[in-house]
């Protein structure tokens, strides 16, 4: 088995969502959850890992459904899946993902810089793990504290 | 750590569900929510990983208990559990797998030739990915979406 | 990339539950859920992957909570968060945290010794698995599984 | 306001699932959800409350699908929508259909005779609640208890 | 008992979503949930049923947050909440709300004329049902059907 | 029909849930459940509505057990449930016994004086709704908000 990493390539307004899933029919429900979420620019795509295998892909905006393939060509795994959104943020969507009922795992949702890290073999490529972001440089003291609680009270998404 | 892989070995018409877990209760849980399904023939072992550590099991076909323990027996992982099922599909069981209480995660649910990829140090094994099929050839073009759509309606999956 | 293992370090009445978020705004929302199981000792840290890059933290049990942080430094992983527990079980809350909005997944909840295996680049760390306890020894027998209900049902987990 | 009481009237193999939901897009929604649990014999009708104000029905038996349009025309309440299946059991569905994004809640899931309470106003109907089966005759006693258990575990639902 | 019914008043553009709970932790827990959807004007109301017994109230729109307690007001019914919200629909909200750990049912979620059933003894008031909208006029048929179809993938709902 | 309404009659150290399921697995399985939160004394009682039409019972406490069967005798309501609970509140088990796979809904959480209302016909008897405590007395002024936030961070619920 050869390990490989790969970087991940969107625009900064982009977060994204990657995941394992399994059948075709992973598409049309993400595909689904994401536009009941409302106001969301997305596309997604999912690696079909037998027959086809193709690259299936379905959204309500061009740039991100570009973004979602290309970036799952670059992975190659089977059966994963890549979600590029913007205006909104994956909070507003991950639990309905989640709750798909053919997705597996998600392996991460963010905005950072993301490397995934890669097993290949003969058979194909399995995701070990991502990069998300950098490593922490410290611990909080109490005024990173305040701060972080004021800031989550200031864009009002705690009461 | 070495880096090994190893590859599942279970006949054409069986599905299986990979995943992660605690707890010796999970074996009578994933049993009766498998069973709650309605249908399915299935086997689940799960790997004790500490005091007695065995590979404990359970089923309602012989067969497929078995292939569930000699497979996870080569997986050799603490705490993860393998179902194999067929008369039905991953996509009727896997949102009630993922909520049993004792479930952290699943890393596969699929019918593709799978291989495990396992890090092993002195403690034991740690799951690192799968390959969950072949790696994708293209991407769908216009033709193919259509025949993807039409596929999930003749099967009925879709309206 | 370099592949390294980290060994956690928890004393022995602690459980731990390791996983992957997203957004600051985990630290409260895990800290809700494990306070409303009621009766926890608890602490939790979360690796915050860009910007501050501060290990955020919370809890209601000092030592929890410095074990949660010192861990969680060691592993260094952007986005991954870790519970330490104890007077409870992660089967007590392990749905509601799978079901907090901004985790993604669960890597594992154990009380087993537990190696995180990481994959470091220049960007930052990724978690790629763990080895949660040991490797089985052996398949359970009818014997074996007549102790493994009985054990259930004398702890009351099982009717 | 005027309070009736309407008896459904379903042949004795199906079960029924009885509740309110909001939207039209519950029909296909709960299509997808019935035909993904595998192997059971459905129909299903949904009371639109505004603009055309029809019935709404889907399914994938005719009878099951007559059957779910008349009774639910018996209640006429704005939003309810009633599932007849047979296959199967509602515990096989519950939870997914409990889950479906446009449900509110579940008036009652059983095969037993049901007697919907109605109010009635000029604007519409409101269901009150429903008789679901007989009251009960007695307490069970330690006899009843180990004949309920044993029932339960020579159907196989628990181990 | 006396039986009443309060007709609710909501202007044209809003929808509400009705429901039991339990716990004045419902406000902010409920704000929290609607705040995470992303994009949602809301108000909400929480009839507090022992001890100060206040119609407690949060939202982020002042327009919407009077009319939900004014609503509550009129409903008088213990441990009921009430939400109204625009620039969005129930169904964006509707399973995340269903999962707050406080909230026992939701009654109802429209944007149609609503009369609530109430019965009143010495104690306080119950929610005995909903009138949601109007009752139907008639089944649909083919073209119906069709038309149906049509509308949800012409807002883009369904694939 | 008649209409009725029914007190219920619990300590005041207690809370209650009650709710509507299907089939007599709901009383191991809410045992389970309940078991599982940690810490609870409980007992809980369901209404078999067809066949031996016994009210099923199980628990860890004799005097809730007792409770519950008593009082769920005066509902009388085929297939409705009903749980006793102390040490620990609703609010660490609600989700779970929602997601209990027989539960269809839940009437009310509470420690509230709770009447329930009932209609009586010759078939049974249909639970209409519950009066929960007693209606608000008025609105919240800015102080009361500030109590309310003061008191569920005192209690240590919210951050």
């Amino acid at each position: 088995m050869d390990l490989l990493t790969v970087a991940l390539d969107f625009a900064d307004e982009w977060n994204i969502i990657f995941g394992q899933s399994h059948f075709i029919k992973t598409v049309e429900d993400l595909y689904e959850t994401l536009i009941t979420a409302g106001g969301l620019k997305f596309g997604l795509a999912f690696s079909e890992a037998s027959q086809h295998r193709l690259v299936r892909h379905a959204g309500n905006d061009a740039d991100a459904e570009r973004m979602a393939v290309e970036n799952l060509q670059k992975i190659s795994a089977g059966h994963s899946f890549l979600i590029v959104l913007k205006k909104g943020f994956p909070i507003q969507v991950l639990n309905a993902i989640k709750d798909c009922p053919e997705v597996c795992r998600i392996f991460c949702a963010t905005a950072n810089p993301v490397e995934v890290v890669l097993g290949e073999t003969e058979l194909g490529r399995a995701v070990l793990g991502v990069v998300d972001g950098n490593s922490p440089l410290g611990v909080e003291g109490d005024e990173d504290i305040a701060d972080r609680k004021k800031f989550l009270r200031t864009i009002g998404y705690k009461c």
